[in-house]
């Protein structure tokens, strides 16, 4: 799976995902009221409201980046309607060719990661019959519960070509409270870092790993150590624009080759037509605002990177 | 939440959760057939078998423990017909009058930590309407990313009189790998043991905290070390039975008050019936064979706590 991501990302010269993180703030009123109106002021109409804004931002980009990053929360908080309308939309990227990666953050042990992995990035068997049940292509999972934890999810990854982004250093604040602490003179994201190149080294496919890694844009210096522990793990980038991260902040998340890293940006992306910046557009055309912004951003980050 | 759940584990004199974790292997075969005859081999058939199975379960225990903790990845693997499911089920323990101890493992940060906390243990509006997506009463969360993914968590309970379990020192056997590791001479799960304590000071509810953590009972001389540390949060045991915990392993759990810790069993209940010890109860009374199991539990628990 990370050779098509690869591929995808050399083909439109762009590291970087879009998060559809589409909080209701963010939906434009005409959109909210038109949805609404049809399905009421429920979980149905919220739902149907996220689902229309996402197709319009998909439309509007899916040429000019390699993928998207749903994260599940957001869908989550409308229940079963709102996941309704995640699998939509991961379906719908599926159509438009667009590598998903599903922001879930699971993590259990056993037979229940395996059962989170089967059902973001695995099959499940009913009597005789296959189904896939949320079909995403990568999925975000948490380490804190150990290989234990870890290990079912490269199974089922393995089983699928399939691939993982494994949580190391998070893009937060507060996420040194336990990430930055020191085990033996190093911090806890280095020694995670150290066991993500273990976890992935039986499931390479080509120059990289299907297992992956997510470290924040806002702490630059940690990539660059953690890009040395994990040479053949792809990082996944949060927390670029909104959270601060700039890219020129990027570089030495990225190997000689000019790959290894792929950025994300959620609310910089899909919110645009908010900020001044891209007032312009006006909340009718902010798939275009959307637009403008990723390729704003793809200038940032080539610029930075010297191409 | 934390009081009302203390109230129910007195009046039944049972601290024991009861894991609602219905893998397709612990359904007996006449309750699969029956919903795949209906359903077709499908999603939602094996969701039914689920519904059906958890049914009878929830009957035939409902009067005897104070709570259940449906496994959401057991269910979230039949994708969104088995999300119904799991709605399903929260409901019907709710008319039962059990508390419901959501096992999402959760965890993200900031908006996206506080949609999870809707989802699960919150209320969300649409429009001039509010719903209550999930409805658990309370969620269990992985604390990996620091106080900026709790502190959104803890807020959502402080507001909607729901609980939280904190992931502490898990069960299983790799749970070390990154949790036992020491920081200044001490092991990371006591360093998150201190943070739960202090999370849950703002969350009184009575004499203990609505913020609990989860301690495996397979590490019982950690469970007394974060009994000391925690003494106002209330402790959710998994890991007796089926991984290897037992009654006398528990004691130092407890407070000298019996209360402040909760012990689950999933499958040492609900799968009683395959288990030599309760085969004469054949497949079709599997609900009375997991209401004599929780009556075991139960004698073995209170006789460790010389009750």
């Amino acid at each position: 799976m990370i050779s098509k991501l690869i591929k995808k990302i050399v083909e439109t010269d762009a590291p970087i995902v879009v998060g559809l993180d589409p909080q209701m703030k963010f939906i434009p009123q005409h959109i909210k009221e038109a949805a609404f109106e049809e399905y009421g002021e429920s979980l149905e109409g919220a739902s149907e409201a996220i689902w229309r804004f996402n197709k319009e931002i998909i439309d509007k980009i899916y040429d000019v980046v390699p993928a998207v990053k749903p994260q599940i929360a957001m869908y989550e908080q409308f229940g079963i309607p709102g996941l309704v309308a995640f699998k939509r939309t991961v379906d719908y990227c599926h159509e438009k060719g667009l590598v998903v990666i599903g922001d879930v953050k699971r993590g259990d042990i056993g037979s229940t990661s395996e059962s989170y992995a089967i059902a973001h990035i695995g099959k499940i068997k009913v009597g005789s019959k296959e189904f896939t049940p949320f079909d995403e292509d990568f999925a975000t999972v948490n380490p804190y519960l150990g290989s234990d934890g870890i290990d079912p999810f490269v199974k089922v990854c393995n089983e699928n070509d399939r691939g993982l982004f494994i949580l190391v250093k998070t893009s937060n604040p507060s996420s040194g409270e336990f990430q930055d602490r020191l085990i033996d003179g190093k911090p806890l994201y280095e020694v995670v870092g150290q066991k993500v190149r273990e976890w992935g080294e039986a499931s390479m496919d080509g120059d990289y790993s299907n297992i992956g890694a997510v470290v924040g844009a806002t702490y630059p210096e940690m990539g660059r150590a953690l890009r040395k522990i994990m040479p053949k793990n792809f990082i996944l980038v949060p927390g670029y624009g909104a959270q601060g991260g700039q890219g020129k902040d990027l570089v030495d998340f990225f190997n000689p080759d000019g790959l290894g890293a792929i950025v994300n940006s959620s609310r910089g992306i899909i919110a645009a037509y908010t900020k001044d910046a891209y007032a312009k557009f006006g909340d009718k055309n902010f798939g275009d605002a959307a637009r403008q912004a990723v390729m704003d951003m793809k200038a940032d980050i080539n610029g930075a990177l010297g191409k």
